[in-house]
């Protein structure tokens, strides 16, 4: 058995209102030192697999099929073995 | 100046409907091994800090006052320096 956590977030080049927001928060909240945020999402899916190639193939037809918009996001993500 | 980078996840007893429903759309597609996905958020926070130890005080406070709602939610992050 496999967790993935997956990381999605949006290219350096996409605007990023979320993120904008949340700096403009901060700032009111007294943090002035904050020059950039970005928001991103963060999964986590449980798998039942043995393999670890298979597993990673897996994952990264998930990410590209349905979890992340690669026009406009990227992903990463790591593989870690659980206790079934 | 540091890179924070934050992930909020739900707590482990709070029903996550978002992740229901990436979770069906993964066994639609054919991805019959994935028994559970967790959804939460990623958030990278570019701060001007030169202390470490100030810096982690001040991406902990963020969390707690406005990031993550400490009632359903869990945060972690990792403190990066990077160049300025």
């Amino acid at each position: 058995m496999f967790l993935a956590k997956v990381y999605i977030t949006l290219k350096p080049t996409v605007n990023d209102p979320q993120g904008l927001t949340i700096r403009g928060a901060l700032h009111e909240l007294g943090f002035a030192n904050v020059t950039s945020v970005r928001a991103g999402k963060y999964i986590e899916i449980q798998l039942e697999e043995v393999d670890r190639a298979e597993a990673e193939g897996q994952v990264e037809s998930m990410c590209r099929n349905l979890l992340a918009n690669t026009v406009i996001e990227n992903f990463r993500f790591d593989l870690e073995e659980v206790a079934g």
